[in-house]
């Protein structure tokens, strides 16, 4: 690796430090050290990982336009209630199309900025090593060495990316709106199966009771194909006037607690971390695969082009030589 | 590797011909080996990739709801009207719940059941070595191999996964419909960018010219952000009556030379084939360090759930050992 050791150690000295003791500048500099790929963020991560696993984690995932973030804001105004410090792993699809979307998402988010004990981070750029999934859940371990208490991971979409993103979280929340083929959408996309918590916002909206028994029915058919000892509360919300958040927050926390005496808990963490070291350790050797394939060997894919050489054997090769 | 060459041998003697002869049997027993992740697969691939390379390939991909199947029955019909042969893979998410929706899609296609130059197939599960991009592709090489002049991948849904198989193919058509906020969504997820052609369609709808002056909106502004010398077309469609598929037919051709005439044809060919081979060393480096893991490693994983090491550090020594 091309870079020194010596330096690194120079740009995060006292960085750890300051990150245990809340420093929000310390905590945003680490996110862009992962942001950026700095091989100073792995020696930061070695220092504050064992001062993590405490905070409770919760994704939120849902189609654009559902009022996932001011769920989200009415949520954080609860826990400050009770004096809990929020961090937010805010994750938008790479699309620079999209940049205005997000930026309106932020805004309604923005009655918690200039609170010290609520910190929210964007994660765009698919680009960098273990993709967003590996970014944000490096970015969520930073906030809980921090002090953070609570660690919501918000996403944007329901797609596979999503789903990886947001199965990091102890509990994971979908929320649909009513009179959209969401609720299908989200089967489709394998979202339906990792929801904990359903939440159908707009409640005000005459079709929410219509949502909630849609919902009801497709987990009905799904625990019939796989049985799960958890049924799935559906909780109808207005993030307008924070109707039924505080009932969402009382879900939550009841499935961490079925978590916890099932031994589920402990289960699910297990297999969290191991995907993030398999995905940590894959998007690696992609990396140097396609490095290697750009270097040395582009006359192995000179072949392939020329129909001379199949794919897999071509990937067996280059397989092989790394 | 555990399996006996012989065996494989036997079991695809003949199959690489039957196949060339375009037999429709043969090609089914080639997409389910590579289904199964028949150890044969690999053999059937290598002996027919050098016949591969000549067919028209697009990739549909769109929200579900859209009217995509219908559309592809349309243009099935006019290639067929010139004699064309067509294959089409059908990709659908993972997801147990999702079978009564495939089955609807499926039925639309059904005109062309018993019509001998066409063959639909569905791949479901995203288990298997290289994913569903990955026993897409190698389907659709085994129907230009079987001598299918067009291939069509369908896929499902706007997420990472759709716009990876339908990369695959030389034109990527995007299908919306008026009214909705799938072009938000496509945008969101990336899709925006893939797309060649888009089709509104549904364009009875009186929002169809709405949602047709909203993707050029965005596609504008793309454009500014990253300039591209091919403008998508934006066609409006009826999957019910056919209306504007013969002109979304033309469009596709019309891209298909630009691409040819451009230089870009090749230049995407080469970047295709490129992502199909890391794709599957990538995959197959994930199965062997998932094993390892299982197998030989708990110990590794154990610290690490202990906070004893760090996921990164964790990851960097599998990594070291497969």
């Amino acid at each position: 690796m091309l870079y020194s050791w010596r330096m690194a150690k120079r740009a995060t000295e006292g960085l750890t430090e300051r990150l245990a003791a809340g420093d929000r500048r310390a905590l945003a500099r680490v996110i862009s050290l992962v942001e950026r790929e700095d091989p100073a963020a792995k020696e930061v991560l070695a220092a504050i990982y064992p001062r993590t696993g405490e905070a409770v984690t919760v994704g939120f995932t849902g189609p654009p336009g559902v009022g996932k973030s001011s769920i989200i804001a009415k949520l954080i105004r609860l826990y400050r209630e009770e004096g809990k410090r929020v961090g937010v792993v805010s994750v938008d699809p790479s699309s620079p199309f999209s940049k205005g979307a997000i930026l309106g998402d932020r805004i309604r988010l923005s009655d918690h900025f200039l609170d010290s004990g609520v910190f929210i981070r964007s994660m765009g750029s698919r680009g960098h090593l273990g993709g967003l999934a590996g970014g944000s859940r490096l970015a969520a371990l930073a906030m809980e060495a921090a002090g953070f208490d609570v660690v919501l991971y918000e996403t944007v979409g329901v797609g596979q990316g999503e789903v990886e993103v947001a199965s990091a979280a102890d509990t994971v929340v979908l929320a649909l709106q009513p009179g959209s083929g969401d609720a299908v959408q989200a089967l489709k996309a394998g979202v339906m199966e990792i929801a904990d918590v359903f939440c159908v916002n707009k409640a005000d909206d005459p079709r929410a009771k219509d949502q909630k028994r849609q919902v009801r029915q497709m987990l009905e058919i799904g625990n019939e194909l796989s049985p799960n000892p958890w049924t799935p509360p559906i909780v109808l919300t207005r993030g307008d006037t924070g109707e039924g958040v505080d009932e969402l927050k009382r879900e939550i926390e009841r499935h961490r607690e079925y978590l916890k005496e099932s031994g589920e808990f402990e289960k699910r963490r297990r297999e969290s971390l191991k995907s993030f070291v398999l995905l940590w350790a894959t998007s690696r050797l992609q990396k140097e695969m396609r490095e290697h394939l750009e270097r040395q060997d582009e006359g192995t894919m000179e072949r392939v082009y020329r129909r001379e050489l199949d794919p897999i054997s071509a990937s067996e090769k280059i397989y092989r030589e790394v």
